[in-house]
Parts: structure tokens; sequence; C-alpha cells
């Protein structure tokens, strides 16, 4: 196993960005992080990996991006010589959708796109009632998380969200799929009574993907992370 | 002046829908609704208009629309026959822009076009504050929402956020910026210190544009509808 670089905080320095390479701005235990290494792996994208402490933030990296959120991406631009930054998971993950045409993730349809980008963006209706779930232990949120779950349930028609294979919806999706057995040890089951039985073989299916597996965490280093990020003192460094 | 159709409720029956007639769904005072609006004025797109009252929402309208959201886009697909319907704002938005591609409002530049992706997903910071400081009287936000307005006025380069003419992302952006004198009321006044210059010089700008003419409510009506919106009570008929 590759050892995990250590994440940067305050007072660090910059790591120098090299030309011809592919920089993302991480944390290891980030969803939204993931959907980017998610796009990154399935169009097979070379890229280094900093990974940013997000509750110490390293100046350097602040000054990049106020908001001090991950992912993003930077790299040279190899005309002009110049340095390019793009934060936010959805606008990173449509850019490599668009400058690394190989491997589509969207649909080529704009109809087809646009009813899977409505479902990714209406998919904070079930990420509110997730963490209000795991805030509350389990006493808040849990019939919100099964009421949302539903218009997921419907929606899928094929064994992807996004037909026969694996496609931009389903990787945007996944993250906090993966994260779902991080309920049981608030008492929610998914599925507990059978109604979501699409939904449970998708999960199944993605469980079985390639670049699900290559970009996949070990549930236990997540529960320790997450652990620690519900007390408010994330740790990012295990090993 | 042509008479604005009345905002339909519960109880009322879906106007049949015309084949070869794009339909958006609509609420006259809603900026959501104005974004698509104005990408439907600057691509000179002919549709029809129902509008929806959004306290007592038609039973119809949230079957096709569960969250029961404006705008959205409905037209019968010419090949299939089948009923096409598309909500949420942006996706509307970016979905027109996709199908009626004559007059183009992204950059066909994939990175110009992320970065500006960044600043309309972001508006959510300036909105936040924008309607705190509405509903506060004035009391709270007002400093939030100078500040992040500074995001905007430092990424304004030329006379439009799109370049040298209005885009995508100067629509996006614009209903909110319209509705900034409601904020005179709660004493706040945009560039009162004159801290942002470039974005006053957008704002007129934006004035004397023909399709935010042509989109624009009367900012009186506006003030009206706002003050029942402020009590939970808002009206949608004034004429």
């Amino acid at each position: 196993m590759t050892s995990v670089p250590k994440h940067l905080k305050s007072g660090s320095v910059c790591p120098p960005l090299q030309e011809n390479q592919l920089r993302l701005y991480s944390m290891r235990f980030c969803p939204y992080v993931q959907r980017a290494k998610l796009v990154l792996a399935a169009k097979n994208i070379p890229y280094e990996e900093i990974n940013v402490n997000l509750v110490e933030k390293p100046e350097w990296y602040l000054e990049k991006n106020a908001p001090g959120q991950v992912p993003s991406l930077e790299w040279i631009e190899s005309a002009s010589k110049e340095t390019r930054f793009v934060p936010e998971s959805l606008v990173v993950s449509d850019y490599l959708d668009e400058i690394y045409p190989e491997v589509r993730l969207h649909p080529t349809d704009s109809y087809l796109k646009a009813q899977q980008r409505v479902l990714v963006e209406r998919f904070n209706n079930v990420l509110g009632p997730f963490y209000k779930a795991l805030r509350s232990q389990g006493k808040e949120g849990v019939e919100d998380l099964n009421k949302n779950l539903e218009t997921y349930e419907s929606a899928l028609n094929d064994t992807y969200f996004g037909g026969s294979q694996a496609a931009m919806i389903d990787y945007m999706l996944w993250p906090w799929f993966e994260r779902l057995p991080l309920l049981n040890d608030v008492g929610y089951h998914f599925n507990a009574d059978g109604q979501f039985p699409k939904l449970a073989a998708w999960i199944h299916a993605m469980e079985e993907n390639e670049n699900v597996k290559k970009v996949k965490v070990p549930m236990e280093l997540t529960k320790k992370f997450m652990q620690g990020y519900m007390q408010g003192k994330p740790e990012y460094d295990f090993e």
C-alpha cells in the first residue's frame, strides 16, 4: 500500500507546481473530492494529489481559493504558461468531461443530460437528512432521508443512473451511498424494509466498478475520521 | 400593456399543452424565473407563460415537479410526441443554451466557462446575506453582503462578466442586482462608499440591455410583492 501524503496545514509551504502535471487539491475523506477522483479514474487521467488540512487551512491554499474547500484542480497551461485553477466538485467534474472527451461521462443528448443534472442538483435533499441523521445519532433526518431516496429509487431504470454503464451522475451521487453504512451505528439501515430494491442493486453494481474500487478509502478509516469530524476535531492523517 | 395571466392555484386545471409551443412555468416576481426569461429573450425563443401560485400550489404542478418550484420548461417532443419537462433555473438556462446554439451565451472555452460557473454557483454567498438583510430589516447580513460582493467586483474585468457582451453569467446574476434597491428601505445603499465602481458600471450597462428591459417587472410592483412575501402572505396578481 502506498503511503498517503500528509494533509498540509497552516504554516506549510505549497509544493511547487510542475509543468505537464495536473494537480488535485484533496482531502482523503471528503466525498466531494471523491467525485473528482472518480472522474479522473474513469478517464484514466494522471494527476498529483496534494492533501489539505481543512481545519488548519494553509494560508497559500486560501489565497488560491478563498472558501478553502476541496476539491480543486491546478495546472500550468502549456501554451501561455499561466497557472490555471478550477474549484467546486461539479465544476471540476464537468470541466474534466469537456477537456478529456475520449471517455464521455455526460450523455450527449441534451435532454437526458438535463434530467441527470436535476437529480445531481437536488441530491442536497438527500445530503441534508443524511448529515442530520449522523449528527443527531439517528434521532432526526431518518424519515426525510428515506423519503428523498425514493426519488432516486424511481429514477433508476437501468443498471446505472447513466444507463448500462456508470456515467457522470453515478459518480456524482456515489460517495454518499458508499458512506451509508456510517449510519448503521446510529440505527439507520438502508433498505431495511426492502423498499429500495433498485438502489440496492445499483450499490452492488457500483461496488464492483473498477473506478469505485480504485478510489475507495477503507470504511474503518472513514469511520475513524467521521468520529473525530462529528466531535469537531477531525484527524486527517492516520498512516 | 398586455395583461398578465393570473397565477394558477390549487384546484385549477392545467391548460392543455400545445404541440410546437415551448411552455415556461413561471411566477411573475421570481428572480429564478427571470434567469430563464433573460435566456429566452436573449435567444429570441417564443414561449407560452403559465403563472403558478407558489403558496397554494396547483396539484397538477406538483405532479409534474414535486418540489413545486419555478421556473420549468415543458413541451411536446416533435418526433416522439412525448411530453418533456426540465426544472431548475440553471439547468433550464444551460439546456436552452445547448439546444438553441445560434446565440451562444456560454463561452466556448471550457476554462472560461468553468470560471464563470464557479461565480454563479458561489452566488449563494451573496443571496444568503441579501435575504437576511431584507428579513432582518437591515439589522443583519449587510456586512456579509458587501464582503461577498467584493468577489464579483474583482472578477469584473470588462463591461460584462461575460466580456464585451452580456452572456450567461450576466443573466444568471442579474435578477438580484435588479432587486438591490429593495434594500434601500432597510437602510442598505449599494456602493454607498463607492467601493463597487465596476459593479455599479455593470449595473448601469445591464439596465440598458434590451433583454433586461424586456423582462423587467416595474419596481413598484416588485416592492408590493415583497412586502406581502416578507409577511408570509405573498400576493401574485396585481393587475
